[in-house]
């Protein structure tokens, strides 16, 4: 009868809660989230600056920084116009900055994507142009020239921060008669939903109206620590996801389109693989009738670096949790649902508040529960 | 003598320690919530235990933890039929615990409501008396006795935990016939829509249809730092919105069922409460408009102790945030706003993700921005 | 050359901090001390009050919290004398506290020692008889009876806070005729030379000189959480060195004099016993020379929950460290040491700055290092 | 144009977050170190590296990382002969790195001193020259060149991490013939006595004997996060007790030998300026007898960055305190002193086991308190 277990089970979970908190991703900077079926996950930032264009720092810094961060890939996408330390750095060879990732890089298995920045006013804009083999080519007074060239090379490019109020007033992107040829013309592939701190749904849109690859990055130029970690961020990142862990494969999956954006609890992204990757990040740990009740208590863990918020899309409705929830980054969380009856097995149905597969649509994502 | 020195030492120079940690709302103990148009906002925990009925500590723990969390009134509603420690504490005078509490009290300015809890199994349940006058004359073997009583000492009595899986089950309340009876009889007048952890939807629904005032509260049998601050929680509470801080107008806001019950970042209340009081806990600091844009600056400070998540409502997108954002208990959040072109006001609309007014029905706020 | 070595040493160990921080004792509850040889090291607090006596808090509330600190044993010591709560708990059993005690404890293995405090103003003043067998016996007017009969019960009795300004006015002891004679007859056989926040070293130089075993104890009326845990501390405690863990060898240990008083990074006891605990609470781990270098890295664990301030008394001096330096709480650090040349052992001579052998004498301890 | 806008917002709001966190001094970055009578202390840290040398960043993010620890002054003391990066950055201007910094800090009022390292291998060893005019003028093959160009320009020069065991394999200094010379000849005026992690009492030893100024530096090269702040470290620096706040003086302080080297909690310097600097860190706040006693209760606060760790001295003992405390940075500590009588004012004698003024030699401090 009475309350007494209440305590009991509280002190209890407090004594969990205690041991999880050293655990607790929150704490890490090491970001980690789950494959999903038939593809390894990748974490890269892709977009990046040091001081071979208008960065602070010196290439090996970016590798340490990944290494911190546990990510899979990076590119050094230095501006090709835009050098403001070139009396001191003269930089005749573009691809100086990625030579000196590479080297740093060697010993610790991060992959290193060779890029640069084409980097021009409106209506050309800013895009990146990443698997390249020789940044010096892109370099051309006609701007046609730089994504002719990518495209020779077989590069990967993507439009970098679309919705930037600097260049566009409203902070809207405006899709140009050039940008729009380049579609056409199979040279512009990719295009940033999430820059720095911004996610624009109208970028979004434009991603899938054009069959653009959805990414997110950084645009870091100081450092990472000053300007997400000790903020209790992490950096913008494209998930993307690939056949293997090698370069070839990242290329083949960005291409194919196969990404998510995250920035902490955001994550943006076509339905196909936002929704197994949420469905991957939850794992269910057990699944019981409280005894003498018709409540089913669920423990369910996330594995990702992603605070994941929800909201209840079931018939039934929850004991001890209000209808919208979070599920923390590297933690556990018992729902108690009220099944009214008990069952065999149950459609764990909840609205992932955070996630986003078209502007403002949240995807409801489906767990089946075996009940044991 | 004795080191009762010891404690009142140190109970004080916890609440140093406290202060000075912790300008930030997370980290301090103290719960803040603005008042609304017309009334103050009372915070209160009217359903709690001590060693006077199945509670673990001394009354005056109560008053202490109250304190700390800067409440403004309590209530310790011990057990009338149950007392487990009965054999050391016979209890003759069941008004012992609000006299204890009162003397503690007394010189902290922390209203302390004379109240009994009136326990018995399914069809009865356990309902909390609460600004009675004499507890003894609850006692009685006819269930009814104890609510016609209540009611001759004018007393203000609420369902407890209607949803409780020990009592019901399928941890969904069902008002049986006695209780409908008490409703008609006047001698029932409100309900915990949260109780503990747990806030029950189908109790809400039960508050509207029959009018009961809505409650939230602890039920506290061991130590609030055990059950709720050091899991990073408060306890659950019900704003009251009196004429004054005083006891009358407290129980006449009661009976006036002018109340929201909160916890943490869970609101729970009638819309004509629910929206002033998040309109209120959300205070413009500045809005402009970024210079050479169209996207406008608008810093919002949450002066309440709840994390509050938003979801934009508005036809405007926000640059730099999701449409679901959190403006943490009190923290300041700049919102950027896309209005495409300039303004001199906007409606700021936002759905409360953490408010119900009803079962899954958030109430969207709305503030009018004037831009300086 | 240069240090760019400093800056792949100084990452790497960021990293090992930010891995460690979650499993440091400092964050942790739960208190650790290593056993010396031949004896097993009990965590003991035998200094507690209740409801039964002057405390707020109802037995079961010391037997969670002794769990919570990860103690073996506690004894909850009421006042025979000073009953403030006698009109709502007339307490004909003053054993009563003790056996609610037991019930609770009974599951969890934590030991309940039987215990009471003999209450009188000075020259008898405070005294704790534990290991009785009915409190009730104790009690008397003439101050004799209860330390007659506590020996008769073969209780081991200790002097309470004989610093304490209440009682004396300087904060000094002073030993009364009584008390003397106590000690002559067998019936006082400890001292507190830690009480609450007070260590007092007249106590300690009174323990060595009428060899009275030496006690540490939490002496707490109110909730450990609000004293200690939340101002970063842990309650002082008795470590018993016992040769096994039950009731009958720490008795046997209690009246032999193998103890040492703890208060976090305070440690007091006789050399026989303080010596071997520190020795034994640092453990090397790695003993090797800087490669082309005649610098002996030596990394140390303090196992205890203890943080260890330590001063070199070596014929060598240290490379990165000050002469003082600390081993916090369950955290590794690795001394350089310069042996001028290679050694192939060395002994490790370090003043324990906060231990005390007798009043303000600090030892100093050695470890024998093989060097690898 | 470019994204340098984002890099100031987010330093700004880096520091507004610091603010925010930070109102004790050990959360937050910024270093606060008292005055002395007659002087003003500057906070310096004078021997630095960026990409210009064989660093890891620009010169602005040395300037940003000085202003985040409210440092007074810095030097970029790039190495002359070691210049890993010169294909990349030619660097023929040897000032390069002096101007880029005093650009950055222009605005901000933090001091830059014109330096450059002398880097060779034993017996001539690295040297900072500082408050030199040119650098360029600085390079010749023959090693005295150099030392007699610094003597020409009214250069500081000192002694760089003299116990580094990559040049000294025992880890202690050995002082050169080449560099006893210097000295005679005016040419060499100070010695690090702590660099990077490193405090050596040799190197205090030969800074006595040759009356050389006692010097802290960082010599960082990587990030001063990554080495020191997320360690919970402060980096080393030197205290500079000079007549006002500008360069002219800060020089004239260092040829007088007006400093004290600190790190943490570790202070190194001469008598005449270290125990005047612990003097004004601890503050007397009040000073009275508890009522009825004999016990003094003095409240210190510690308004200097580094926590103070002090052994008592004086004829009294402490009442709630071992004879070992620590008094932490930005905090304040209550003592309470058996004086046995009332008295009118005391001598508080603490020696402070952190503080060298020689090798070994900790000074005893002493503050007159007189009682209210």
């Amino acid at each position: 009868m009475m309350k007494i277990i209440f305590l009991i089970l509280s002190v209890l979970s407090a004594f969990t809660t205690l041991n999880a908190q050293g655990h607790s991703h929150k704490g890490s900077m090491a970001l980690h989230y789950p494959d999903i079926e038939g593809y390894v996950t990748l974490k890269t930032d892709l977009h990046q600056h040091t001081v071979f264009s208008d960065g602070d720092v010196w290439p090996t810094i970016r590798v340490l920084e990944a290494l911190r961060e546990n990510l899979d890939a990076i590119s050094l996408t230095e501006h090709l116009e835009y050098q403001p330390h070139i009396d001191d750095i003269p930089h005749p060879d573009r691809n100086r900055s990625y030579y000196l990732a590479m080297e740093e890089a060697k010993e610790h298995g991060l992959l290193i994507v060779h890029g640069s920045e084409i980097t021009r006013s409106e209506p050309v804009g800013h895009s990146n142009a990443i698997f390249i083999s020789d940044a010096n080519m892109l370099m051309a007074d006609d701007p046609e020239i730089p994504f002719e060239e990518a495209k020779k090379q077989n590069a990967f490019v993507f439009w970098n921060h679309p919705a930037w109020y600097a260049q566009s007033p409203t902070g809207n992107p405006i899709l140009s008669d050039f940008q729009e040829e380049r579609i056409k013309n199979g040279e512009l592939h990719g295009i940033e939903v999430i820059n720095t701190f911004d996610y624009a749904e109208e970028s979004l849109a434009l991603a899938l109206k054009h069959n653009l690859t959805i990414m997110g990055t950084s645009d870091i130029h100081g450092l990472i620590d000053w300007d997400y970690t000790e903020k209790g961020m992490h950096r913008p990142i494209t998930l993307v996801f690939a056949k293997d862990r090698s370069l070839e494969s990242m290329k083949e999956a960005l291409f194919a389109g196969r990404t998510v954006a995250v920035f902490n609890s955001l994550l943006v992204g076509k339905a196909a693989f936002l929704i197994p990757l949420i469905k991957a990040s939850v794992k269910l740990i057990e699944a019981t009738y409280i005894p003498d009740t018709n409540v089913l208590k669920v423990e369910l863990e996330n594995i990702s670096s992603s605070d994941l918020m929800f909201e209840n899309q079931m018939p039934y409705t929850l004991y001890s949790k209000a209808p919208v929830f979070e599920i923390p980054a590297g933690e556990t969380v018992t729902l108690q649902i009220k099944t009214l009856e008990k069952k065999e097995s149950i459609s764990l149905d909840l609205k992932a508040l955070g996630a986003y597969t078209e502007p403002k649509v949240q995807p409801v994502i489906s767990w089946e529960i075996k009940i044991d």
